[in-house]
């Protein structure tokens, strides 16, 4: 093949090799059988699926391909920047420029046409401003309500983070997958009825 | 939300619960640092990202949403059938019928609808005879290259496997993905020089 196609799938071997490292970078919940913490590529993995399978309760029109894409890349920025625990405050305040700095080096890698279109989709879900980027987000942040429901509070009660705080967090919910909004108010009822919750509320 | 709606989100969250066990099923070949296997969920994670960016070497036309949700789900009977290592003669003689029985029950906790739509979407990955099943099926036989070129010849070099193996095994890969083929051909070369795999051919 011509040696300018060659450079690109180079670039587009070399990108995708280094994504392995995403299954080193440890999240702070723990997998169900609370054996041991989740990783970020394996935790991208499940809430992809869960996009598939719950689409029925994002706004209508919204583009689920999209929501895909932008879910299996949310994370790569982690393999230079780490995973950042949600509730410390401290590790946040330089959260969004350590993750822009690893956004460029790592779709860097790509060819140009792809580290533009890609790197675009990042920051889209993070802005969460497109029903793509709300429903998405929703997907983060209900997977974590039921690991942390199934592995006896998982990191609220490590880290004693209250109903308060957790209701702040999932609030994206409310627009991004509004028909799950009952369940998200269910989880956490019974997280609290079960202990794993402080309902400071 | 009334009864038979919040029915349908019980079997769904149920379902992707149980997924969550798909992390605890580890395959043969090892994550790059070479420091333990990987585990069927990551794996996932990886291949479908792979098809995001290396579509341009699918046959024009190829769905690329389809190929997506395909990769997602395409080990999901892993939870009760075990990971099967593609080289064991024994264990392959079996397989179909194990992965069956699995699916059956696995897709049966979903909804009636989703239940169908998926199991047919999981037997046309496994039939490779669709352009996105087999566009699928390469990026699964692809990441095996190159997990194995950057373990020192992992699963190859552990049990043996000559060269003529991994190309049948590969070989999806000329109707899947024609444009990679090059680059299969390319990193078995390099996988003989460097000692990683026997050269029998």
């Amino acid at each position: 093949m011509p040696v300018s196609k060659e450079k690109r799938l180079e670039k587009q071997i070399r990108f995708l090799e280094s994504l392995d490292r995403l299954k080193q970078v440890w999240r702070r919940n723990y997998v169900m059988d609370r054996t041991r913490r989740e990783n970020s590529a394996e935790h991208s993995w499940h809430i992809a699926v869960m996009a598939m399978f719950l689409k029925e309760y994002a706004p209508p029109g919204t583009d689920l391909f999209r929501v895909l894409q932008m879910l299996l890349i949310h994370d790569v920025i982690e393999i230079e920047a780490g995973d950042t625990f949600c509730y410390d405050k401290t590790a946040n305040l330089d959260k969004d420029e350590r993750e822009k700095e690893a956004a460029d080096h790592i779709f860097g890698i790509l060819p140009e046409d792809q580290a533009i279109e890609f790197r675009a989709l990042w920051d889209e879900f993070e802005d969460r401003k497109t029903p793509e980027s709300r429903f998405a987000n929703s997907m983060d942040r209900f997977q974590v309500l039921f690991q942390n429901f199934n592995t006896k509070g998982g990191t609220w009660a490590d880290h004693d983070i209250p109903k308060s705080r957790v209701l702040e967090r999932e609030s994206v919910v409310r627009t991004g997958a509004p028909g799950l909004w009952a369940a998200v108010e269910d989880i956490l009822a019974r997280s609290v009825d079960a202990g794993f919750l402080r309902d400071d509320t």
